[in-house]
Formats: C-alpha cells, structure tokens, sequence
C-alpha cells in the first residue's frame, strides 16, 4: 500500500447541505480529508478555493488536481439552447481552464519539489475527467441521448486538456483526460438502463491507471481500464 | 458551368456599416444577392434571418446553409477568461448550432423537393467552417498561438457537425466540417506571418471539394483540398 497522502481537498459548492452529507461523514473519519467550498462556474469561488488550499499547505506543492465536476442535460438535438449550452460550456469547460490556472502555482511548487524529471502522478497532474460521449470518433450511446450541450463540452474540454499539455509540459506537470466508464451514479444513472459500471469497479480502475501515467501519457485519452479513446 | 442558384443570401450583422461595402457592391451587381442582417450570437437575430430568407424563398427550400462567421482572441492559456471562453463558444459553436435548427425547415424543404435519397450539396446540407486549429490531434500551429478558446470552440464545433450529421440524415441533410486553409483574411492575417493560401485559392477549393462530397462524408472534417483532417 503506498503512503497515503498529507491532505486531500474535497471542492463542493454547497459543504453544509443535505448533498454533502457522505462527504462530511468521510471527512470526520479521516483527519487528513479538506472540504474547500467551490463552485466551477464562479472565477471567484476557483480563486477563493486555491488560496484556501494554499494555506492549508504552508509551503508545500499540490501534486494531483482531479477536475470532476461536470453536469449533463437531457435535451435533443432539436431542443439545444443558448443557456444550455452556455451553462454545461461554463461548468464542463471553462471551469477545468480556470481550475488548472488557479492551481498552477501550487502544482508547479510540486514539480519542483520532486526528484527527476519524468512527468507523473507523483509529480504534479491535472486530470480532466472526460467521457467517451465527447469522442467526436465514437459519439458513445447517441441512441441513448444526443446531449449535444453535454458532448461539445466534453470534446472541447479534451482539447483542453491537449493545450495544457503542451503549455505545462515545461513545468513538469502532466495532463491527461479520463473517462470513467459509465458508472452507477447520479449521472450515468438518470436514463431509462442501469449503467454496467460500479462506483468502486470506476475509482479502483482509475486509481490503477493515475499510478501508470508517464510522459508518453500526457496529453491523451484514457477510459477506466487504461485504454486509449479515440478524439 | 453550373446554373447559378435563384438566391444567395449573405448573413451580415451590419449590412449599413462600413465592413459591408464589398459585399453591398457585389448584390448591387448581382439581383440574386440578398444580404440578410444576422448576428449569429443572437439566437433572436437567427430566427429572424431564417424567417427573412423563408419568406423570400416563397414555399421553396433551401439547399446549403454555410456557418461561415467566427471569431478568435490572440491569448496565452495563461490569460484566458470566462468571457473569451464563452463570447468564443457562443459565436463559433452555439451559433451553428441554433443556425442549423432556424433553417432546419427549409432545408428539409429543399431535400424533399429533391429527386433521389443520395445526399449531396445540392440536394441539402450544412457546411461549419471549422478549423484544423480545432483538431485534437494536430493541433495546428500551437507555437503561433494557443488560442485556446477558439480550439476548444472548433473542437466542440467538430462534434456538434458529427451530432448534426447523425440528427439529421433522417431528413437528408449532409454536415460536413470545413477547413478553409490558413487564408490572407483579417482572421488569417492578424498574427506575425503571412497566411500561405489566398482567399480566391481557398474559395476555389472549397467550391471544388463541395461539389463532390456524397453520403460517404457526412460527418466528416475535410480541408479545403479535400484531405481528411483528423479529430
Ligand atoms: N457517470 C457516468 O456514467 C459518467 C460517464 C462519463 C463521464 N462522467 C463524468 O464524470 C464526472 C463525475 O460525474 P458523476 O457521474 O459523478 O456525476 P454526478 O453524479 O451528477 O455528480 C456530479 C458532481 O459534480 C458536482 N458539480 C456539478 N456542478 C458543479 C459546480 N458548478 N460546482 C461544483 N460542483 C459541481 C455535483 O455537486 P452537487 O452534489 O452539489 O450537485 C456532483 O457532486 C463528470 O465530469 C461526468 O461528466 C460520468
Ligand atoms: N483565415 C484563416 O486562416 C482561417 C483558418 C481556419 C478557419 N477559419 C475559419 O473560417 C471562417 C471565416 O474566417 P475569416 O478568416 O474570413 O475571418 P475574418 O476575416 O475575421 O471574418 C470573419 C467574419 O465573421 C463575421 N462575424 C464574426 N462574428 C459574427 C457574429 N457574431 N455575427 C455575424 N457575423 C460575425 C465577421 O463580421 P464583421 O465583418 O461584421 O466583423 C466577418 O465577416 C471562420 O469561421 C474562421 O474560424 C479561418
């Protein structure tokens, strides 16, 4: 078992409501867990997040930023509007861009901080979780929902995710975008068919695969079992 | 030489203004110009073109709608913004998107009214002018500029052309993403060096690859040449 990590940050927009109940209850069981109050969609909130996370760390670097928040609506392709697609851009996107600049300071402190120079987890990273519906190659599950609003984030933020690559690679902090599976939560399960994935089965595969990531991996696109998804 | 269309509408945001007058001179030498005002970011102004070019067309349809207009912000992924992100998505991105559903009607007119079930540009189609900026993959002269809003905006364009040309096949309707080159426009000619391909070449070209495509390349992303671009 590897040493577990100094602190762990938690972002949730709403850290006292009925919603973060489960996150409460982790966090009183391990001392080592931080709730950051954080809203992706607010520049300020993001700000607001990383200077908390700052200060916790006193000196020392953020190895891994995980951007996981991300909504979905279902709407037709016929149905799309302006504030959709604004909305889910804003969350999905935009947010993700903002997050890795707020944190850059403290994840290139990281880089530095540790030994070599191979990028890795250990190092400093930025995961984007993607989804296999923003593989403009494979358009996963179209005949489940066009979610058109949902799929033009999630390419957009897999080009994200390529530009940070590129634009972070000198300060040794690796990028890559994750899809999880489709997994049996509040998302994956607000459609009409049970989805095939475990919550454990997704986090167990994608621990599995951060602990592979090296330098041939930044930038790319990876599902749960460590295979490549096509753009 | 093919017959000229009865109409071509050109969408402009300012047919007063002192950017139109090129387009002013050519519909004052050819009657089957008809500018029509458009500002693609509001989805009020696209209902109103739509119902404009309706009312012209007088119970036809119409063959080939072409998202032409776009915008891009010369910023480092460092100082990008919530405001660059969404002003860039909502022109390059939501715009075709609401385009294609306020001229959906006329163009399943015009698909209708066509003889055969083959899709092609004549019969009906939309053509977004994308960007190989845009492709995940290449990554298109990253050193010359990351502009990262208008990568993430054509990504997400790419995928929404796919999801168009999968919505609308059922009605006949050919989507095809297009890459102009890298042209002597304002847009191609805003950085340090000067665009290898001219507006006429490029055009020229367009025109060429247009006429050729059929039901094999709906929902593909192809340059100006014709050559496949990848995602
Ligand atoms: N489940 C799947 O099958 C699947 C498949 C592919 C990709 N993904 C991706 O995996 C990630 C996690 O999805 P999930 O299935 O766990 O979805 P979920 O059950 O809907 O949970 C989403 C989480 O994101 C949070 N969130 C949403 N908007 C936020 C905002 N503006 N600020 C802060 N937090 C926000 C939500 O907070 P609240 O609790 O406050 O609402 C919630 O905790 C998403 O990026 C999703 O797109 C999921
Ligand atoms: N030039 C290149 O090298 C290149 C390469 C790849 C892709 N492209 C793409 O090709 C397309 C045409 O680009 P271009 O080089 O001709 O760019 P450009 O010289 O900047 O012209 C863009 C045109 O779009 C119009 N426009 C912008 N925002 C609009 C809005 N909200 N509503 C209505 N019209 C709007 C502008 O109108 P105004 O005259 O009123 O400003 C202008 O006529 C764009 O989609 C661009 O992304 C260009």
């Amino acid at each position: 078992m590897p040493k577990p990590p100094t602190w762990v940050f938690a972002g949730c927009r709403d850290p006292k409501g009925q919603r973060a109940q489960e996150l409460q209850n982790l966090a009183s069981k391990h001392p080592n867990l931080v709730i950051v109050p954080l809203e992706v969609s607010d520049p300020a909130s993001i700000k607001a997040a990383a200077a908390r996370v700052g200060e916790q760390l006193g000196g020392s670097g953020l190895n891994l930023l995980i951007n996981n928040a991300g909504i979905a609506k279902q709407v037709s392709l016929d149905n799309e509007t302006l504030e959709n697609m604004t909305q889910v851009y804003t969350t999905n996107t935009v947010g993700p861009l903002l997050l890795g600049q707020a944190f850059l300071p403290l994840l290139k402190k990281a880089a530095q901080g540790s030994p070599g120079s191979a990028l890795s987890c250990n190092k400093a990273a930025i995961i984007n979780m993607s989804s296999s519906a923003g593989s403009i190659e494979e358009l996963y599950l179209w005949n489940l929902g066009h979610v058109v609003s949902y799929r033009c984030s999630k390419a957009a933020l897999n080009m994200l995710t390529k530009c940070q690559s590129l634009g972070y690679r000198e300060h040794g902090i690796l990028c890559v975008a994750l899809h999880p599976g489709w997994v049996q939560t509040d998302m994956g399960g607000s459609g009409s068919q049970k989805p095939p994935v475990t919550v454990e089965a997704s986090v167990r595969g994608m621990l599995k695969v951060l602990s592979s990531l090296s330098e041939k991996e930044t930038g790319t696109f990876l599902d749960w079992e460590g295979k490549v998804v096509p753009w």
